[in-house]
């Protein structure tokens, strides 16, 4: 599959910095999408469009780099936001999930009364990788009494298959690397 | 001085949490303001008319909660965003600044080329207290050669008398506790 006009040129704009976090991963810097005005807005602008119409209320963003489409995201589509954070960040009462990384494993809260039950949630992050915080946010979202009305994702990486541990949840990837 | 409208919703919809991060600090929760979608627009709105035709090309967030106003405000005024964020986070070349704490230091780094030279920087977090992190951020936003037009932050606690880590700089507070 090609990419769409947008998404090949978020392609050509990444920059791979190589040996980072640690030696032997190359990592997608997409820090120069966010620095240009309009291509920035043109990725918010296309992102909103994905569950326009769904009724969506709030959408939830993955700390840190997932507030930063996360919370213009929101704002796009007239939705609250809500943030989903390391741990201890949050200061009122929270519900946690652990999630299992290559070594050892981490772990995401939300605040319990984040939003009325019956809100509709829509799951915002930069990247989808081996899909472990994605499926941790989607759970603590559900676990609020919400309906999780879907996923999206600025970049996914297809050899680590994120996307299997989301099945049954409505997935869309801007560029899939 | 009295509340404008906006911000005395902002004052009514905080909430104190007593005892976070620690015994005796009463923290205040901004949670409360990002769920609600027309209060979280509004905010956003209001704050992007402070510095509009001041030709801002970008705005700065600060880690993590800053990303969280600093994102939707870029949209909003047709500015790239730039990320200032916690040691070790960024991929690529960075500048740090340390800068104290109550017991110990902190550090904030910023890409070395996150924005050409002679930008015009706008920077934005959620709390000015003491100051440090943002005189730390506005150091490193004319380390890279940008110019700093204002910062903005949704509340000042004004007995931390952070604005006095700012002297010379342009300063914009939606409320003040």
């Amino acid at each position: 599959m090609s990419d769409d006009p947008l998404a090949a040129r978020v392609r050509r704009t990444l920059r791979d910095v190589p040996d980072f976090p640690k030696p032997g991963i190359v990592f997608k810097d997409i820090t120069p999408v966010l620095a240009d005005a309009t291509f920035f807005a043109d990725v918010i602008a296309a992102m909103a469009t994905w569950y326009r119409g769904s009724g969506v209320t709030h959408v939830a963003g993955v700390e840190s780099r997932g507030f930063i489409l996360a919370a213009p995201i929101a704002c796009e589509m007239g939705a609250g936001f809500l943030p989903i954070r390391k741990p201890g960040k949050l200061p009122s009462q929270t519900i946690a999930r652990e999630y299992a990384l290559e070594y050892g494993s981490d772990r995401l809260e939300i605040h319990a009364d984040a939003c009325v039950a019956g809100s509709r949630v829509l799951l915002v992050d930069d990247v989808l990788a081996t899909g472990g915080t994605a499926a941790a946010a989607a759970s603590l979202i559900e676990a609020i009494g919400s309906k999780l009305i879907g996923c999206a994702f600025l970049l996914a990486i297809d050899s680590l298959h994120g996307a299997d541990r989301l099945e049954g949840r409505s997935v869309r990837v801007l560029l899939h690397v």
